[in-house]
């Protein structure tokens, strides 16, 4: 290993700064791929949990095929280093990846020690899913390096990861940052400014609040919201987003926009007129009941479980039907 | 077969007005449970074109094991007849499906001339996606006895259906409606009240709203907006909704509200600030100039086809882990 310049085809050192569940899945993405990890964290006794966690993980990849052809748990898992030194983690990183708590100051305090340590040519991308990168790289010696990568969990099968520049980010900066992340498999979209939320959680703000609004407004159960995700509409968003369904539901966007455009209209000023409403009151009571009753707080790690399982269930599927391309990496 | 009596476990005859795509959907499913299915179309040429489809999908459905055990195409389509005579197709029905075109004046014809031809017992189901019930069945003889059930296209592989009474629909109607439905493998939901675009469309709108304008306010392109969802949150979808969603995303959806309520109606509050856009302009430009280079309008077909694959993929998922229970029809 060695290079401190980079190209999104050549391979080198990445820093994941954090060794908490994201941190875990960026090392494993970026080792499965070919990089040489070193993952770091102040606490060393999280850096043995995180470990033996990287253990059990590839194995289980290895076993499922979630590895590069012809590698196995163990090649990927000898390009993991561990450390809790921030100076000797990031020596030649081309590529940093921090993962700290969602806490403004502690990013600040963070990207400070690492914009001292890295060399000019390194990247510096946050894992940040609610703070916009202005708010903790401004006046960084490197502040035109620094940008967010952010993941959803678990990354290996929900690939999407936001890339979000601040204002002084540069260009290059963005375009390396997009390149990495496909060429370790995942799926970044550019988000081109600042906006609280970037996409992902905007539109699911959005379907959230409706979902609330419809049971606040006594029109279904909460129940109801979900089956008509999970049974209807739902059914396509693995595989299908909003425009695309608007240009199969009729002979193309622009005649759908045409036949239904104004009704839609209709229906958003209505529910604007109902308003963003507080996450709380009667409605939370509704809510909670019904999902504790299906989901009681002590059953919570064993449906995360069933969750992931059925991501992995639907990013097989998109192997299958080469939507994904987990075998070129 | 005979009862004019209805019950959620005895078999009868089911009308179906209309043998478009969703009056051909609805004679496969209640044939498929054992229902005596009378197909009524004006056009008889339309019956011809029926048949045939119906001939080619429950054979499809035989070879994919998406029939009874022990049951095959030939079973299913004895129990089809079509017809272009309404009061011999209305004769001794015990529920009625109409799926004529989406006009209110049509659907107050139509039920208008089926309230004069049936018992006092038949259940008077429209498959309307966007007409509330007492629009076209206010003062009929049979007004108490009149619902709405809207499926999802394609309906034996999404499941949901909207089930929508009217202010005169009796309670009764109501049980007896969801009750067919389950039993025919549909999911129902009870939409409480007659609000403008049901449960689905006003949650499939809100989504739509905001993806629009987030490429409106330039923060990210059409295509990005859809990769947020395909490789992002819309892969739980098809098998969580937004509420298990709160739940799994912190101690419960107690927890859920109180760490990230205030910011979710923060972010909410900035969606209605920017309000409901019209779907035209230079925004449509960009989003028909993206999917027209994706899915030519010539290759909408195909497209199409490859929707309604995955759809099925998703389906057999679910019944693979008993999440929908085709074998217990």
């Amino acid at each position: 290993m060695a290079s401190s310049t980079i190209a999104s085809t050549s391979l080198g050192k990445v820093t994941i700064i954090g060794s908490g569940l994201i941190g875990r899945s960026w090392s494993a993405l970026f080792a499965r791929r070919g990089y040489d990890v070193c993952l770091y964290d102040t606490v060393s006794s999280q850096l043995e949990v995180a470990r033996s966690v990287l253990d059990t993980l590839l194995v289980q990849w290895g076993d499922e095929d979630w590895l590069k052809e012809g590698e196995n748990a163990q090649t990927v898992l000898a390009r993991i280093r561990y450390s809790d030194s921030l100076a000797e983690s990031l020596n030649k990183a081309v590529y940093v990846q921090e993962c700290v708590p969602e806490n403004v100051q502690l990013k600040e305090s963070v990207f400070k020690q690492i914009d001292e340590l890295v060399g000019d040519d390194t990247i510096l991308a946050s894992s940040t899913s609610c703070i916009i990168p202005s708010k903790f790289t401004k006046g960084l010696k490197h502040e035109s390096m620094c940008i967010v990568a952010h993941p959803v969990n678990p990354p290996y099968y929900c690939t999407l990861v936001e890339v979000v520049p601040s204002p002084w980010t540069t260009p290059e900066t963005v375009k390396k940052t997009i390149a990495i992340q496909k060429e370790i498999g995942q799926s970044p979209i550019l988000v081109r400014r600042e906006v609280n939320g970037f996409v992902l959680n905007r539109i699911q703000y959005a379907i959230l609040m409706e979902c609330w609004r419809l049971v606040e407004e006594g029109v279904c159960s909460p129940e109801d919201a979900d089956i008509a995700l999970t049974e209807g509409i739902g059914m396509r968003y693995a595989f299908m987003g909003n425009f695309e369904t608007m240009q199969l539901n009729a002979n193309g966007a622009v005649d759908y926009c045409q036949k239904y455009g104004d009704n839609i209209k209709k229906i958003c000023l209505e529910q604007q007129e109902l308003g963003a409403r507080d996450l709380s009151g009667p409605t939370l009571d509704k809510v909670s009941q019904y999902l504790n009753s299906k989901i009681p707080i002590d059953k919570l790690e064993e449906r995360r479980a069933w969750r992931d399982d059925w991501l992995k269930a639907i990013a097989k599927e998109k192997i299958k039907r080469k939507d994904m391309a987990l075998q070129n990496l």
